[in-house]
């Protein structure tokens, strides 16, 4: 079996592996996001250490990043993360001393769209041509797989900036997000909820009026995705999803709002298989990184 | 030059026409959408006649129409309007008859993707490979086009159903969606519009409070395309874009919406060349018609 390197840049940590797929991973290793030098000096370490001890050679690599990032392969700063506010992380080269070091193919998409790409590989995508991968954690992003491909367009999506219906008399909460106030990811991330009930997502009670709400805004963002791009599955992760009672809630209130408009068995009738977890669970950003390598190779 | 016909099949009327351009257009008739029988009768024997008067068998035809509709190939109901609300035209066949009339390809998509298709090839699409036409007009509607290639998904998008902030203290009209009361084309809509100021968008003068709140609501439906789209382009037709003083209203509450937070120059420094009024102007779904005909050959 070939060997392949996966990387799962975050903005909090990154996560390296070396293998073929959710079957065969050989080597995991995870560190704090820190400075660039450090960060990307351990990443390239991990990989050679990997190939001494494993006796075989990276064929290629796939790196799924935070971003904002450069997806389009014919700038000279493909594959660079571009204006981050994260800091020191602005205009940083994530696949050069990759590629200088081990002289094999990179591939490079988001962090979401890599969560798609493993979930079409090996997940709750297989096998389907149209669907989108959202993460509802500390932020708010989609990847979507439009006719088999991941979707860029001039930058890349950024579905957590979606702005939604908001009830001020029913929810007086301002919005989190440093942009736009209330927008998805101002109302339903992680650290909105957050700030908003004075307790982390972990901290709620699952019969909290606070989930009630919460379904209603990714409702509403499901209902716009639905309308933008007829995806044939929405798969939802991330660490507030991990609140399994948002999903009978979410598919519930997404019917009610869309109300028969949009006519399709899929949607009318199987709505359980519609609005689904990962299939990879909380593994689908490390093993996206690894189906992008292996796409490199089979591209 | 070869003879391509084109219909755009809309709910109120058929536009029928035979060329194979913008400055080729060597036939045109328009008639009232009545029943199936005697609409696609009509359709049928304008081509006939065409072929007679123009002594040339057309090579393939694209029929861009009101939905919604069946575009998925492999279906048996390929080619058909499906569950539409318009009586008498519940599973109707557009494509069969001229297939069995004229015994060549025949090209089948939605209105708006019809005009996303003539716009990429001769209008303000031209050269893109992502890009989005709106209509708003009677309806709101949108086709998209990513990577070159008209999206379609589950069934097709219906951008007009998404779901916008509403500030009801501003504006307590409740929209006049049956299906979702104020949505984007049930807030935006020319029908929303009349039934909110008791005047068509015509009768409204250019400096009427209409216009700055219709610009609202275009803006966030324009920031959650970019969201989810990310779109080298967004175009913008149909009959209530007929009041051009609407568009730099649009750009500016765009801008100021986004607040910097998509960082691409050609959203942050060229806003003029991103929101824009379709280069066919309202020959949009005609000549997409056309355009789709001559895919049908190329393909």
């Amino acid at each position: 079996m070939d060997l392949f390197g996966g990387i799962e840049a975050g903005g909090t940590k990154f996560v390296c592996v070396a293998g073929s797929g959710p079957d065969d991973i050989r080597m995991e290793e995870r560190f704090p996001t820190t400075s660039p030098v450090e960060t990307i000096g351990k990443m390239v370490a991990f990989f050679q250490h990997a190939e001494k001890k494993l006796g075989k050679k990276f064929v290629s690599f796939g790196v799924a990043s935070f971003g904002p990032v450069d997806l389009d392969t014919s700038s000279p700063t493909f594959g660079f993360i571009t204006s981050t506010p994260k800091p020191g992380w602005k205009n940083t080269d994530l696949i050069g001393p990759l590629r200088k070091t081990f002289g094999v193919p990179v591939g490079f998409d988001t962090d979401v769209n890599g969560a798609a790409i493993g979930e079409g590989m090996w997940g709750a995508g297989k096998g389907l041509k149209h669907f989108i991968y959202i993460t509802i954690g500390t932020g708010i992003g989609g990847g979507a797989v439009v006719d088999g491909k991941p979707l860029h367009g001039l930058i890349h999506p950024e579905m957590g900036h979606m702005l939604l219906p908001h009830d001020w008399d029913r929810d007086p909460f301002e919005g989190h997000c440093p942009y736009h106030g209330d927008c998805f990811e101002g109302m339903a991330s992680g650290p909105a909820l957050k700030a908003r009930w004075g307790v982390s997502a972990d901290g709620l009670p699952a019969n909290h009026s606070a989930w009630d709400l919460e379904a209603d805004y990714i409702a509403s963002a499901l209902q716009n995705l639905i309308a933008v791009l007829s995806p044939q599955r929405l798969i939802l992760g991330g660490g507030v999803m991990q609140q399994e009672q948002l999903f009978p809630l979410i598919r519930g209130k997404l019917l009610e709002k869309m109300n028969n408009y949009f006519q399709s068995p899929a949607i009318l009738n199987r709505m359980a298989e519609y609005v689904v977890p990962p299939g990879l669970g909380n593994q689908a950003g490390m093993l996206g990184a690894l189906a992008m390598a292996r796409n490199e190779i089979e591209k």
